[in-house]
Order: structure tokens, then C-alpha cells, then sequence
């Protein structure tokens, strides 16, 4: 047992229902009294009515997936001749993406409230966008100081989204076990994700528009977020990662696709992870439980469903193998690459 | 799922035979230069090469158990006058809160040390006493901004002792699963806590001088203090507290011998914190697996073996009943606590 854990300062508040609230409750205790609202036209309606419940003073809708510099700066801009003290993001990853971009320059403290489970608001991790080559960067002042999780605000999104959304950041978790600077603290919250995710998700797939179904799964992408920023990319993101990039595969689904099968490949070797999946899925062992959550939630089963060539298989293998953490359980070769690409491309489950 | 949970900023380190090298890290990486050293005499001999490894400009070694606030005075002058920039605490409780008083009026950083399992290394609350009377508070000055965890430090303690401060680690975990500000997150690192402490304190009892059952514990003992902090006190510790206090009882030991009885009274109410204990201690109940582990622990059992009188349950009723928190889950009486207190001190095992 030898680890460096860095425990985040911030506070998470739960509160159903009451985002507004929370929001004015948070803000005026926090001391600030400048509100600058981002959040995107299309989150409008969300964000109204917690708008109306704090001193704004100016909003920035101009939100732009991958954060374009540009915007960033124009964003800055319009903060610091406001004179705000404080950003309050309602809105998914972008939103949230664009006010650590802007706390990133401005050191303005940042009041969050997710309204998907992208599960940015809990991570010190930014990116920026320029010429179309994305950077991204750890910095203490783009974590939010607090965080709002009004499950009532996830209950509109449509099932298949939040399956899809849930299962990645399942993918997170189970990644976290052996990412590449896992510790047990890290470890534990991912069970803890796992275990909420799950419940989360079976309730999902029957009532859409439960609020209990989405407090689990918010939790859930809460802790994956938190446990996935400390340990770090496993093999699974780094094949996501590569697949995506050279195919152009949908996001979610290709996450949902691989997960069992980098789970099946690193299992056997990491008694840890397979004990608390197995743990946290109430099965008896971690790709079994995997296994039958899939087959409820009806979920993505083959990558040549999704536009992946035949061909791509032993095209993205080098990429893969160079990319994969060298304290990943199993040892990788090309060999048991190809199988895993062939297996996930067929929809041969493990 | 209604809550705040506020997330502490800490590095955590574990780092065992190496508490020397990781605190010159630590020191180093965070910027600071002038090291006053806090450690009692008795604790001198771990902390010579620790120390050495430093730069040192100031030591101070008055350690007193509840740190009086003229102690503290002294220090805070002895660290003004050495112009120390940071306090490395080497110690127990009692000199982690001579530290912690230090910074609540110097406003210095703290990396420590801990030598024994009491975990007040891991809160942001800090106590001082004048007068015979202790104050305490919470500050988030007084948490020390890195922890340096070496197991090989806590092998030279007696196993009577480990077994002690283990179990009064698995009660403040216990107890945490019902505190007055509980959430889910103190619940998912309370329960990793009792699963590390069950696994470090058997291996304990049948080898003392065990790195890795030290670890284990150490790391159960780091959980157990977060969750507690967290979660607030729960039934438990209002019990000990005024049995203590009334009878003048021995600290661990009034801990371990309430524990099982806290945790049947209330474990029937509260299907959570059962199903979390119970698969912490890999057993089939929470109840069932504390007994089986206290067995194997040999764990002190009757209140009456300890100098408690018979007559002091019923005078004990009416504070302890005022003590508990208005959420336990099983809601009490003057007759169930009665009932409680009489097997506590019997020693009829639940």
C-alpha cells in the first residue's frame, strides 16, 4: 500500500427539488453577491427559475462544446467588466467546460449545477480548443467550490441518454480500479459509484422520470468523476480513446461496447476490481453482474454496428497497445488485442 | 438523498519504511523551508530520522494530553521567534492537537506524522483546554494540508493496544453510518473503513509486528476519522462520552464493549448501515460479523470489569437519553436503554 491521494476541497449538495435553493443558500453563504450566469439558451428553462433566486448580474450563453478559445476569452471579458465575484454553470459538460475555462483566467470561484452526468463539476481538469486541437490541464482554481445536484433537472432527459450516459461513467469507475495512479481511496468511491450507477440505471430502464432513479445515477456519476480524476485512463479509455479518434464512433455507445470486454480481459488478474464489482453489482462475480445489468438496460453490443471497419481491428492495435498504462492487470500484446477488438466488433460477449 | 458533504483539502500519503523521505517531499513540493518540529520526547526516537531529513530551525516537545491552552501559547511564541513556515507533527492525538493549536493561531501549515491509529490527523477539528475544561472547534486552518502515513512506525506498538484503537476506529466507523449529518459518501468510507480495520486487526492479533496489518488498520483508522468527522457523533459515542465521564471508565475499552450493543439495538432500524457492515465484515449479518471478529480479538466485554457500579445504569439513563441524536434509527427509551446499558455491563453479548 503505497499511494499519493489528493482529497479536493468542495462542497456537494444533494437537493431535489430545490436547485434554486441551494443555489441562494450556497452563494450567500459562500459571501458572494455578483452572480455572472452561464448557462445555453437551450438550458434556459432550467435555468430560469434558479437565476431568479440569485444577484445576477450578468449571463453568458454562448456555450460551444470543447471550449474554442475564443469564446473563453470573450466570456473573460464580459465577467470582469461585470465585476462578478462569483460564476454559477447550469448546464452539462460545456457549460461547465466553459466556466473553468473562464475561473481558469479569472480565478472566479465557480457554483455549479449539472444538469447531465458528465460529471465535470467534480474534477480540477479543464480543456480548451484551439485551431481544433483540444489542450487540457489540472488547476486547483477550475474545481467548482460547490456543486448543486438537483436530480428533479435529469428527470426530463430521455432514457436512452442517461443509459448511455450512466454506462459511462460506470466505464469511469470500473476504469478507476486499476487506472493508472489507482489508490484504495479511489477504489472504494468507484464501488460506491458502481454500486449506485447500477441502481440508478434498473430503475431508469423501467420509470424514466423517477427522481430516485436519477439521484442514484447523478451520485453515481458524481463518484465516478471523482474516483476517475485521481487514478487516472485504463485501458479501457485508452481504447475508447483511439477507436474514436480513428473511426469516428459515437461516444457513449463505443464506451458501452468495450466495457465488458475490458472488464473479461483484466478481471482474472485484478482479484481487487473483480471483488468490488462483483461486490457492488450484487453478483458473483464482476462480468457476470456486468453481464445482466447489459442485457436489462438493452445496451450497445458490437462496434461494426456503430461504423467501425472490419479493417479498423488491426489498424488500431498499435495505437491501442502503445497506449495502454504499463500497470494494467493483464499484459497486453497484439495477440490478445486483436482478440478483444474482434470479440467487441462481432458483439461476441464475454 | 438529501445532503451537504463537504470534501476536505489533504494530500494523504502512505508511504511505509519511508516517513523520512516522503516528509522531505511533502516539504519540499509544497514550498516551505523552516520546519518547527513537534514531537514529545517520548516520541523521539521515530522522529530523530525523520527530522533529520528536514531542514529544522525550531523543536518544540511540551506534548500534554488535551493540549492546555498555555502549552499552546508557549509554542505559537517558540514558533514566532524561529520564523517556521511549517510544523511537522510527529506523534500521537495529543501532539497532531498541540499542532493543530499552533495553527489555529499562527495560521501554519501542518504535515503530519501520525504514530498511533487516533486519527485526528485527517479532521479540521481542533480542541484546547484551561481550567479542566476543553473547548473544541472545527477550523479548516487546523487540517493538516498533507498526512504521512508509515506503517512501520505503528509495528513497535503492543497489540493490546492496536486491538484498542482499532476498535474505537470501528465504532467511530460504525457510528458514522447513523450520525446526525450522515450521507452516502461518509457511508461508503465509513464501510471501507471497517473492511480494512476487520482485515488489519486479525492479522494484528495473530502477528503485532505485521507491516501490512498496520497498514490495513492505519488506513481503516484514516476512513474511520473522515466518515466520523463527517457523519457527526451517533448513539455510540453519546453513550461512552457519559459513561465516561460519570465513571471515569477506560476510553477503549468502554468503546469496545458498547459497540456490539449500539450496533443490535440499532442495526434492525437502519437496513443500510446493516447491509454496509455486514458486507464490510464479509458476514451474513453486521451483528453476527462483530461478534465473530470480536471473538477472534478476544475484545473486552462487560462494563462491570472496568469499574463500572450497578447502580450507575439508572443514573446513566437520563443523560444518555438526552444525548442521542434525534435521527438514530431506533428510536429510545428509558427501557431500551436501560435494557442496553444492563447487558453492557453484564457482558451478555447481543
Amino acid at each position: 500500500m503505497e499511494f499519493v491521494h489528493e482529497s479536493l476541497a468542495q462542497r456537494v449538495v444533494f437537493a431535489t427539488g430545490n436547485a434554486a435553493g441551494a443555489a441562494a443558500h450556497e452563494i450567500e453563504n459562500l459571501g458572494y453577491r455578483k452572480v455572472m450566469l452561464v448557462a445555453s439558451e437551450r438550458e434556459d428553462e432550467l435555468a430560469a427559475p434558479i437565476a431568479a433566486a440569485v444577484p445576477v448580474v450578468e449571463r453568458f450563453n454562448e456555450v460551444v462544446m470543447h471550449v474554442p478559445v475564443d469564446v473563453a476569452a470573450r466570456a473573460c471579458s464580459v465577467a470582469e467588466s461585470a465585476g462578478a465575484d462569483v460564476l454559477l454553470s447550469i448546464g452539462g459538460g460545456s457549460t461547465t467546460g466553459l466556466a473553468k475555462a473562464i475561473a481558469l483566467r479569472t480565478g472566479l470561484p465557480i457554483v455549479a449545477v449539472p444538469t447531465t452526468y458528465a460529471g465535470s463539476e467534480a474534477t480540477n481538469v479543464w480543456g480548451l480548443t484551439e485551431n481544433g486541437v483540444k489542450t487540457t490541464g489540472i488547476d486547483p482554481k477550475v474545481l467548482p467550490v460547490s456543486i448543486i445536484y438537483d436530480a428533479k433537472l435529469l428527470t426530463s432527459l430521455p432514457s436512452d441518454m442517461t443509459v448511455a450516459s450512466g454506462l459511462n461513467a460506470m466505464a469511469h469507475c470500473v476504469d478507476s480500479l486499476w487506472g493508472p495512479r489507482v489508490d484504495p481511496i479511489d477504489q472504494a468511491l468507484a464501488q460506491e459509484g458502481i454500486r449506485a450507477l447500477s441502481s440508478g440505471l434498473l430503475q431508469v430502464s423501467t420509470n424514466n422520470a423517477s427522481t430516485d432513479a436519477a439521484e442514484q445515477t447523478l451520485y453515481g456519476a458524481y463518484l465516478a468523476a471523482v474516483s476517475f480524476a485521481s487514478a487516472g485512463s485504463g485501458m479501457h479509455h485508452k481504447i475508447c480513446h483511439v477507436l474514436g479518434g480513428m473511426f469516428d464512433l459515437p461516444h457513449a455507445q463505443t464506451h458501452a461496447v468495450v466495457l465488458p470486454h475490458v472488464l473479461a480481459f483484466n478481471a482474472p488478474s485484478a482479484p481487487e476490481a473483480e471483488r468490488r464489482i462483483a461486490e457492488a453489482l450484487s453478483a458473483s462475480s464482476a462480468t457476470g453482474g456486468l453481464r445482466t445489468l447489459r442485457a436489462r438496460l438493452e445496451a450497445p453490443k458490437a462496434l461494426k454496428d456503430y461504423g467501425m471497419p472490419e479493417a479498423g481491428i488491426a489498424r488500431a492495435v498499435g495505437p491501442i497497445r502503445a497506449a495502454i498504462p504499463a500497470n494494467n492487470p493483464t499484459p497486453v500484446d497484439s495477440e490478445n488485442i486483436t482478440a478483444l477488438l474482434r470479440a467487441a466488433w462481432e458483439g461476441d460477449l464475454p
